[in-house]
């Protein structure tokens, strides 16, 4: 399944894309959050949809938001590419960077970015994010894949001066509001063949700049589950962001940063693309 | 007002304590979360408070939960104190250290600390902590005080190993379940006359570790809310944990670390008591 949530900002309603055609699902009476997931919510609408079969047709011009409400946490993993360890002149890491994102940077696929105030650095990060589907604590890599429920494109926007120069940890240059869209799709586990054979392109005016593979993820997702549960309970609906390939602004000599009317696009294999267009 | 919440974990339900002694306000038919917060809840409990003068009283044996429901983000302040900053080796920042707390640490004052698997240096930090009353977003420092709540105890409990030895950022040593103990009581802002000149104490099986005083935070709170709502939205019911004096365990030559069995008690002045026993 696609799951897809629709409406202005704060009042999305469920829906479900088949067949790259949005319909309004809102009439399951239930919204794409922790309860859902928690309550065997994928398996409940699977059979749900299965009996309604005649769902209204979403509107062309309809806002398209989050596919989940607003998660408990957003744990991203630093460096997870080889390749973009490398253009930060980072070392790869021996084990997982892991880091928070602001829930309240959470926004849909393609509404604005935001370039936050005094903002001088503002880029670009495409990066597969895993949806949490139960509980997770201490969880085994061998049974990790259980606790996930799908998968969504994130574009982990990063304020480098935030982040690198303002003392010491990254948080300040993740959190900012609209930092976060993701979607358009949650889509269940069940639809990708192999979540680390995903191709990841992201182009600003037209133009690419990352073209990546999950297949060069450092830490794979089963292991990723496991290890950060070993630290913290993953709650349903918890999103972890895997990493980025090469590519950002910050990897350029000089670097490129986003500017107001900057026009990003992005865009991973099978689970949908964004575009955001820059805002100041 | 100091704000309470009672009941088993997951089904707390809102309270109030006056002159020590705890009563049930169930029947105000609200928890206190973001929307509470965000609806002018603090004064239309109060309202109702004055007109609902006969509560049940509570039984002495009831748990406490956290005062207020899961917030979106727990912010943590790092080296916020100098004595703290000078016993950990590090230098006084130029600005705030801010990280984040998972927000599924969150649990009552009273509640076992779970010394989490595979932790060697499990360690305290007693804290005030700031719960945000509306949303704050680019505010100055001269209105930030408008957007603060009220303030509770919190004892920022933190993995040494996990946070510093473990890969680059603190995150993971500061979100292991019940790592988030806070209340007993949300105080609301007019109960406190000072809050920069607030003793807080902590003590292990009833020997003083941390005394300390607010009056020596690096940055006091309205600097603290003016300066992270430049990063991110600060959302109703958020919780700011500004930092910790000296004499936490990593301080120590050699370190102390919690061991199972262990009594931590702690208290800041007009802001009740808190006690946790560790497990393992």
């Amino acid at each position: 399944m696609k799951l897809i949530r629709f409406g202005e900002p704060g009042q999305e309603k469920p829906g479900v894309s088949i067949n790259n055609v949005n319909y309004d699902a809102s009439a399951f009476g239930e919204d794409f959050g922790e309860q859902f997931f928690a309550s065997n919510g994928l398996k409940r609408f699977a059979d749900w949809l299965s009996k309604n079969t005649n769902l209204p047709k979403l509107d062309a011009g309809v806002r398209i938001g989050a596919p989940f409400t607003r998660p408990s946490k957003i744990i991203c993993v630093g460096l997870n590419y080889s390749d973009h360890a490398k253009e930060t002149g980072a070392k790869l890491p021996e084990e997982p960077i892991i880091f928070f994102k602001a829930t309240s940077a959470l926004c849909g696929p393609n509404d604005k970015l935001i370039i936050p105030r005094n903002s001088t650095k503002t880029d670009w990060e495409v990066e597969l994010g895993v949806v949490i589907g139960k509980a997770a604590s201490y969880v085994s890599e061998h049974d990790a894949m259980e606790y996930v429920a799908g998968y969504c494109v994130h574009n982990d926007y990063s304020e480098r001066a935030f982040q690198l120069e303002r003392g010491g940890q990254w948080v300040k240059g993740k959190s900012c509001d609209t930092f976060a869209p993701m979607g358009p799709y949650l889509v269940t586990t069940d639809e990708i063949k192999d979540v680390h054979n995903l191709r990841l392109v992201l182009t600003v005016n037209g133009k690419v700049f990352q073209d990546g593979n999950t297949s060069n993820m450092v830490f794979k997702v089963p292991f990723l589950v496991s290890y950060i549960s070993q630290f913290m309970t993953l709650l349903p609906g918890d999103v972890i962001s895997t990493g980025t390939p090469a590519g950002v602004g910050l990897g350029f000599n000089p670097p490129i940063f986003i500017k107001p009317g900057d026009v990003m696009e992005l865009a991973i294999e099978g689970l949908g693309t964004q575009k955001q267009v820059a805002w100041s």
